[in-house]
């Protein structure tokens, strides 16, 4: 089981909530809204799904790192390596 | 008519793939996927997001930007600032 | 002239503020100072400088782009084309 | 002793080339050069910054978090809340 799997119907709550934004934004772009306000839109959806990527990353290193890192030294330490490069490509995404 | 209308079908087609993205998400996580691929996959999302703002911003400046400071200098740097603004925001998303 | 000229002393002042904090991390690292508050630092340096690159993005809009641009319209266009990639740049920086 | 100690050397002399940096940036402005050839520099630095966290912030999970979370469930759970806040503000600087 992933460490998210607790709050999973709240990701996916979130997540739905995400997939609504990318539809409301077709429909900005149809309805010929105004660049800066699709922009201002854009910016929310990226925040939104950058605060799901931070929740599922805080669950990952809390449950799935710490148990590798407990149960296997080595195990552990490519958990970590693992979870430092997610950390850089979410922070260049 | 915003700048970005000449692309339009480019830019439904880029949202209608992103909204499928934000699907993909919420089957990762019913299907307990691991966090890193889901992350993975977040990244992804955000980095498309991202690509349509810049497009958007590209167009808003090539077209009502230098459209406004062409008629009228004091409307043209509002639109400036506006759109400064707005990459600050995206910057900071 | 470039465009941040007007300012070049406002611009300067914040520059040397941020090599000022380049040289008090080296301090926080020999002092051996708590990990946390050394990326806390880190941000705060790091959001200066997005801060300076928006302020310089915004006055090469303003003054570079627009006189490119009143003066020979392919000229203009190739000037905002550069200057979205800077913005593409800085994003993922 | 924090989890960088043992590449506090290298840590230095990449904060070293970094203060340089923001010397040379002084350096650009004070010489009127190109607006977007200062802001490619910016991101060059920015990105090194963002390097430097992301190495220790590494090292910190790797170490102080890891030692804190096989001593103390507790606290090693408050030390992953505060390395998640960390992230957080470095994906927003």
């Amino acid at each position: 089981m992933p460490g998210y799997s607790i709050n999973r119907e709240d990701y996916l709550k979130r997540l739905r909530r995400i997939e609504g934004q990318a539809r409301g934004l077709q429909r900005m772009i149809e309805d010929d809204k105004y660049c800066i306000d699709v922009l201002t839109q854009i910016t929310s959806v990226t925040s939104a799904l950058r605060s799901v990527g931070l929740g599922l990353l805080d669950e990952h290193i809390r449950h799935c790192v710490m148990d590798a890192a407990s149960s296997d030294s080595d195990h552990g330490d490519a958990k970590i390596t693992e979870a430092v490069g997610a950390i850089e490509r979410l922070l260049r995404a």
